[in-house]
């Protein structure tokens, strides 16, 4: 059983570069120092981060979400950019979060390499950073692993994980849903981070485009547009929810308009989503011709330029739209819910 | 640009299998029902989760940590059983927020697979759900990715994330650990989750053992040892956390005794560790005897027998030792904190 010849091994012979990690670790440090907040009472390096709960809500409540940023990561990776995936990590996660009314707290990341990087993730956690302090959250910790063997020379995985906190007695839902409510778009921009397979399949594996090839039909690169950094609405969406003028909120995101606005209606109702209230930007209308691909397909894929809905009372609409176009935000009108059998029906 | 033959494109085209999906959300969800209890709000299938905060500790600061298992996976993988990993993951993390005083509210789970395998997914979090209930905490949400081309057919990653609360003023740490304080040791379980790309170079690459081969110089198989779970610290010292009998906790990870202790060492004091105290089990001594690896290399990465290390005032060794003894816990003093450079000592 023993080898005949050992030679000595070592953790930097198994594929794991301790000092690497060590100098990782101080760069890491120095940008979760940019999003410090006084809530925070651990040291970096702590085992776990401490947060003092703020004075708030009446009735708070915690609102937590986990997500990834799916194959997007593949685009950045051939792309060489790494600073874009940060922002739409940490603004998926708030607005996972949102939708329930929540404001975020803190946010925990956790970065896998096949080898650490220290360019790339000094990349990553810079853009971690940045879409923190935009949220006005703390990064509190994570965990950056050198996984030799389980990634690719190069590749990474990268996931999120947020905190916030929200009032029980004034948080959206599906219970506040009422038939006659208008259902109100917010634009997306860009694919966001969902669709990543099917879009590197057509343009990178049919088209065989690269990232810095034009995108068909637009005057932006392929990296440009499919870089372009998934949204957050807690800015757009904040003063809304402190006024408590929003009955529901849907993040349109994997399974589209479709997928997500069904998680939002309760029994008994059904919403209606008047597909010719807005033209998809032109980026989906170009992967539709690429690929062939129906009308179904795409909205159950890609979120066709709707990146948020709300769901208001009727009488609530047009304050609510004019409110968010004083804020800049090109909101709509996109459909309304109705009685009959619980389904999203794009008419 | 175009295509001059387009074919219609889907997502199950390109590689992501969406009804798969569907019903591994309804098998999690179901797994997910067995850790609840009422403080949770939310419905399974919900944007984030949300939790009501328990009444408690006077001056409440929440507790976050984020952690993956490194490439004990890629054992799991090897041998086929994926029950064991969630255990190592929510026990990390519960030890990781148990040495800032904090005990686990609710855990969150990210699992990244190249191809959505049920069978593998429900194990994952069978495990997870199993490890939440033993820890006292709910499941609270979590991300089910299916990244193919990011991870090689069977491969996946997996990563937890807690969030525990303490009492601010009642907590262990760096700021109370005193010349003089002794060090108790608590037995690990094996190699818990540290050391693996070594484990697995020199046993499977140098020695060609594979799962099911005894493990060299024990009864037992390679599988077996190296699946061993993670321990748990929470109940061995949650009663010692009560009656606030601890200064300071290290959950001994990467890096090993010198390097985790080394996080609660405040300036102007070492710890001294009698590493002739105890006896490594007999896993890692054949590691070290197959690898020829020096004893130092052995320390710095891998845990020795030792995953928990306690620092008490001089006083309260002797009665926190025999409390441990009577709640069936092998847990002896290891060494001291005394004054003189910051440093690990092993004498």
């Amino acid at each position: 059983m023993a080898d005949p010849n050992p030679s000595p091994a070592s953790y930097r012979d198994a594929g794991v570069d301790r000092d690497a990690a060590a100098r990782a670790k101080e760069l890491i440090a120095r940008l979760v120092q940019t999003t410090n907040d006084p809530h925070v009472l651990s040291e970096p390096g702590a085992f776990a981060g401490l947060f003092r709960l703020p004075a708030g809500p009446h009735t708070p409540v915690l609102a937590a979400s986990a997500d990834g940023v799916g194959t997007k990561i593949k685009v950045a990776i051939r792309a060489g950019r790494h600073d874009t995936l940060g922002h739409d990590l940490v603004n998926h996660c708030t607005n996972d979060i949102l939708v329930q009314g929540a404001r975020p707290l803190f946010f925990l990341d956790y970065i896998a390499l096949g080898r650490l990087d220290e360019a790339v993730v000094a990349q990553l956690v810079a853009g971690i950073a940045a879409a923190c302090r935009a949220n006005g959250c703390v990064l509190l910790g994570g965990e950056t692993a050198e996984m030799p063997d389980l990634y690719a020379p190069g590749d990474y995985d990268l996931a999120g994980f947020i905190v916030g906190i929200a009032d029980e007695h004034r948080r959206p839902g599906r219970h506040r849903v009422r038939p006659g409510d208008r259902i109100v778009a917010l634009p997306s921009n860009g694919f966001h981070t969902n669709g990543y397979s099917l879009l590197r399949r057509l343009l990178f594996d049919r088209l065989g485009l690269t990232p810095t090839d034009p995108f068909p039909d637009l005057d932006a690169t392929v990296a440009d547009v499919l870089l372009r950094t998934h949204r957050s609405y807690l800015h757009a969406l904040g003063p809304l929810l402190e006024q408590d003028r929003i009955h529901a909120l849907a993040h349109i995101t994997g399974g589209g308009i479709p997928e997500n606005l069904a998680r939002i209606l309760p029994a008994g109702l059904q919403a209606r989503v008047h597909t010719r209230s807005w033209e998809p930007p032109p980026e989906f209308r170009a992967v539709m011709r690429i690929g062939a691909i129906e009308p179904e397909e795409m909205f159950r894929t890609f979120n066709m330029g709707v990146g948020m809905i709300l769901v208001v009372a009727p009488e609530h609409a047009d304050p609510v739209l004019a409110d968010l176009h004083a804020a800049g935000e090109h909101a709509w009108i996109a459909g309304e819910v109705a009685e009959g059998r619980p389904a999203v029906l794009l008419v």
